[in-house]
């Protein structure tokens, strides 16, 4: 006999085992194959070089993780049907597809208000479409309308497929071993409890997981601290989102003929204004479905020879990795001080004949930016944690008896900062 | 020209290179093989199997990480001499000398009202007369007489090699990932800072290390939940314990001769009142040194066969690890329900022909225990972590500005237990 | 419901599953229990600090590779019936259940001409008969009685799960990490396939696991090389041994009385004469299972003591880990060579006031070993490795087309070696 | 004092100091960073979906483990002046960098005739003189010029830091454990020994070392047949390169423009015949700089939609993984193998409607690859291992006493095979 499973070697959970069904047709669809080209950490491989990894790894290793998460229920007695099982890998594989180009880097930037998960629901869509509406049931859980909504709770809860492998995976490729996951510890203390009412039924954590989800919401909290909001990351990201900046003004200007150096699906996106409401269109779908990290590159390394000195400076930034200074605040910046800064980003540029005197504040904007960072905490209003104690009563994480303060893990709250040329850096701290 | 180092291989940090100097004849004596004979987390290793790992290796292992820590601050211009490397290894390799049999599980047992640490001191001592005089100076960096401070603050302190290692080395053979520490990244970040007065100097770490410390002080409370408090091993460590004050009674009331099957060296410990005052004796730091775990195993297998059926019940028991139930409770026990506890045992000692009515209630107390666990925090009154901000002043870490937050670590309290016979437990809780 | 697993930490295999059925009942057994005591590679931690691993975490993760090993096979479409599955992982838990004290070490000393799976067999009759009958497929598989022999092969073949286990955990315990076998690779490439008359069906490896396959006959030899027969364990193993024989020799001789100083477990079998007959006696088995690793320490270490200066200096060798040196030979010795290893080593014991000249050659007999070493090699006639090659034909490995000639994996041969007192190793060269 | 290195966190090897000197302005400059945007293993992840990992990483890794080298050498006795130490390591930094876009899939088809080394050799000089000859005995390092000869075979023999890490990198990413090279332990086997004549010194293993170059030798092997010579990897590097030999033979006659859809790098090789003798003008280091994997992807993503029908097939089957299949043969197929199977592709091409009857054959040998694989094997005369045995003599490796059959490893020899249509296979085995 055949065996019913294609084995992928993943350095993360050792061996995948992948059912020979429709999970393998997704997988080997071209909206799957393209995660293969979008890194998971965006520009994050350029502060921590062995983070090269890209998307689709991620999406094997989330559904990889709903198979152990599945196996571990039915063992405790939740009945899981071979639809179900099937649904819910399928929704754990396309949970992230919506993402486009170097990830949350510029998934503000290339559909402003189009969030990733809103482009992964139109592609679901699609590939339902196509595979003729075998990822119905998929659909629900993914939209949380499925009556068990534990199902739901596994692809997109606060202890969900995604971010037990992100963690974990990320933690693997940066070296960054103090923010290992006990991933199969978590799982293990997983469970699936009636509602009240018994309408429903929630996913919970027996008590004695109370320390492994300790070990996750902090774990989480420093990978976000030590990797995701890295200031050099942080700096890395300014500089790629100002110099689409500056190609998306010279466009909406007529000032420059991009069609030579820019590829033509991040054309798509740098001359249409994508709303939430058209994400059904074939035509976007389409152009999001042929775009990818390489063109993004390519585009850059092209417009390292721009005639706009500014265009160009940034792009040989990016590519080069020389990037900017990052200067954390203590307050928000107020009008003032965003002045100052821009001020001397201004001399600075016409000092580098990078600018004339005349349009030097204007462009220092895409020297400058400001921000702000926030550290990810638990909240139960953004989805509850839930324990169930010794004496079967299931509380609300922060509501537990014996770590009721463990809920208040303290916020770092809202970090302001600008990113700005370095040489200004010293004086404008 | 022959190596000037003896290479273990460790699974933990990879190869350790010991210097063919006196730290290698250190290595090779009986005090220090000795170690090899003593189980690193006492019976842990009944919970966790992989656990099996004695101190000897946690003594390599705190040398070796004492290694990386002077080269990081040699590196950063802190002068280190000869004589100052040679004795804070050293000191590093023997700080946990004076550790008995089961480590901690005995240590107030044993000796009652004498620390580890004062037998690991006057083993030092007596290695020192050895190698003439050789230790003088890691004697002064053991007791923190030493004018360079930072060299104590590396062998004990809030961020000593010996927690580094323990930490890493426990959560490596336990098999709890989730608690690694970044030992190398925690290491990078120490530096030494003259005080204010410059009569002094500090080890400090560098403020980009700050996630590290957090990472550490989580990892070691995640470990003390999860591993060093675990309740199967709170009630190991009760039925060895009542074993011993079993054998203690009789021995104090001339019941029974036990010269025949109790290891000689640990006969004078259970005969012998040790103090303070005497262990620089060089009568009790011999047997001191004549005993291990083979010694409590190999009589507790003795005692399995003994006449006193409590003594035989308890010894069998441990070694075939037949453990008592352990029932946390709201609050500490009161008059009452010790009593409550005590004769529910007695009866169930009765019914199991362990103990005739006119003793049980007595017996009993050899198989309920009340005691509490309290895990680890961070206190900066028992040590502080000093943190050099980027504007190169040194805070003590909770009084850092964005994290002063973090000191406030949830503090699970004392958790008061009673370990008992598990029949005995459903009606007890 | 309550989960039907039990689970264990394993550091090398991730989480372990018990089943809570005869499994369980058996690793609570006195006899499992007991492999705890008994450390998996001797003496060989005193040359690998890491590796103080006892038996028990073998046991369990044979077992755990079982458990692996079957799933594939009933993934594949080889039917395993419940009864079938439970008796295979009481086989592989229970297959090296025979082994007494230091393991291989004193295999052959302690039983002379008692191999250890005679007494494993031994101890499976004897829980067999606790457990009522319920081990008897188990003994059937152990046997190889059994007609579905891939069950036996899965326990004592090539490729069984024992030596998956040890050659994996030992590597992971010693830090050699060159000798990591691919075990899961190796264990998602077999398959069963039916003889060609039909009546049996066999273990093969398919063609796509020839790697693998090779990849394990080298660790394995690796392994050999560089842990198992590391000459600091032949010479370790000589020395326990040697105080093993003269504790012997005085009993033999009434020169002495042991009573005092050695475990009761350990002189019945320095008294008996234990032959295959007789392992069925039940004063036999309590007694071998009354014996573990400590009861050789306590007794060391109490030796060291002795009035003999011979038997209490090879017990302060072993303890305080003062081993002889080791030479290899160009070939066997003869008569003539040993005479003058003997002849230097007596000189060297009145020397060092260890012997009379009356005495000295006859003691050195135990301060001169000459033993030899064979690094393991695949020989199908120990047992064949079939490979399943892409035409469907099954070939024994040694024959494959491609790999015809990695049959010849360079037998290193018998290497003939003599221990000896360190100082007499440069003229005897 | 500020730190003298740049720390890199790296998953392989952990913590990597980079030195603030000329080796981190090497680091930073454009053509090093480029090697970001090259993967390391070619099209490889899309096998091994974990190994993605670009050939920065191994850059720098190559640097670490000379710095290992370095020191073990010096710890035993053999001076290395800073010069020669920045030289070593700027040596293993840029030994690779002359490697264009997916690496070896490319190298004979982008400059056939001009191997890696070449251009890497072409690069340094170039950077040297941007670096105003920093790099003059870096140079001669690379070259095999410099007199003291050990730190040519770092760079570049059998046991050169190159493969040390490439290999211990792969198996980390692919998740082939079993190919994991003692690395560490090889190292610390390393020694310098004077020649004969004394003019000279050669690199040697010491004796204990054996065990380390065998598992070297193997895991090299076992890393050939597993996984740079996959047969997944072998059909997908085929596709890849007809695609580009496709726009070749259109661009030669002058069939097609390619202006628009091609990056003007990689048009640049496209369109020009590079031979070793023209690598030293700048146009062309600057077109290979410029060039890496994402203009290949891009280019081929918009190929998907080209006129010619084979070339938009060719490239949608690279880029959505639609990968041909591939059939080893049993010899090197002659004349008539070869036309039965370019026959049977082109009425499978005509069939497909990918082309007319008029081309099919011609076409045809875009769909039928004929090619051959050989496992690396270890030949003296390819650069010698020497081992230094026990009595101080050097011997070449396959010359050991013990292990002269190690020599005689397998060699797989010439696998011949053919990558075709996966539907015209079954009858065309």
């Amino acid at each position: 006999m055949e065996s019913r499973f294609k084995i992928f070697s993943d350095p993360v959970h050792g061996f995948i085992s992948v059912p020979k069904n429709v999970i393998l047709d997704l997988i080997e669809s071209a909206e799957v194959q393209r995660l293969r080209r979008i890194r998971q950490l965006g520009m994050g491989h350029m502060v921590f070089p062995g983070a090269e990894h890209s998307r689709f790894g991620h999406a094997l290793g989330a559904m990889a993780l709903m198979q152990d998460a599945l196996a571990t229920l039915v063992e405790k007695g939740t009945p899981v049907s071979p639809e179900e099982h099937t649904a819910a890998l399928a929704a754990a594989l396309l949970h992230d597809i919506g993402h486009g180009p170097f990830s949350h880097t510029l998934e503000h930037d290339l559909m402003p208000g189009v969030p990733h998960e809103a482009m992964s629901r139109a592609l679901i869509m699609r590939l339902n479409e196509h595979a003729g509406g075998r990822l119905d049931l998929t659909l629900r859980i993914f939209d949380g309308t499925y009556e068990r909504s534990f199902f739901h709770a596994l692809v997109s809860g606060q202890l969900d497929v995604d971010r037990l492998d992100y963690l974990r995976r990320d933690s693997f490729y940066t070296g960054v071993v103090e923010g290992e996951v006990g991933v199969q510890r978590l799982i293990k203390t997983l469970r699936v409890e009636p509602t009240a009412g018994g309408a429903d039924s929630h996913l919970v954590v027996e008590s004695k997981g109370i320390y492994a989800v300790e070990n996750f919401l902090l774990s989480r909290r420093l990978m976000y601290g030590q990797v995701y909001l890295h200031k050099t990351v942080l700096a890395g990201d300014a500089v790629l989102r100002a110099a689409l900046h500056r190609v998306r003004a010279h466009l909406a200007n007529h000032k420059a003929d991009f069609a030579d150096t820019c590829a033509p699906a991040l054309l798509y996106f740098l001359t249409h204004t994508i709303t939430l409401e058209l994400l059904s269109r074939t035509a976007i779908q389409h152009a999001f479905c042929a775009l990818d990290d390489a063109d993004i590159l390519t585009s850059l390394k092209r417009w390292m020879l721009h005639d706009d000195p500014v265009l160009a400076d940034l792009s040989q930034r990016f590519i080069n990795r020389r990037f900017p200074g990052i200067t954390f605040l203590d307050a928000p910046p107020d009008e003032e001080t965003r002045h100052a800064w821009l001020s001397r980003a201004a001399e600075w540029l016409v000092s580098e004949k990078l600018a004339p005197q005349s349009t030097a504040y204007h462009d220092a904007h895409y020297y400058v930016t400001f921000g702000h960072s926030r550290t990810a905490r638990y909240d139960p209003r953004w989805g509850a944690i839930r324990i169930r104690e010794r004496d079967g009563r299931v509380r609300e994480f922060s509501k537990t008896s014996e770590y009721a303060r463990v809920a208040a893990y303290p916020d770092a709250g809202i970090s302001p900062y600008v990113v700005h040329p370095k040489t200004i850096g010293t004086t404008g701290g």
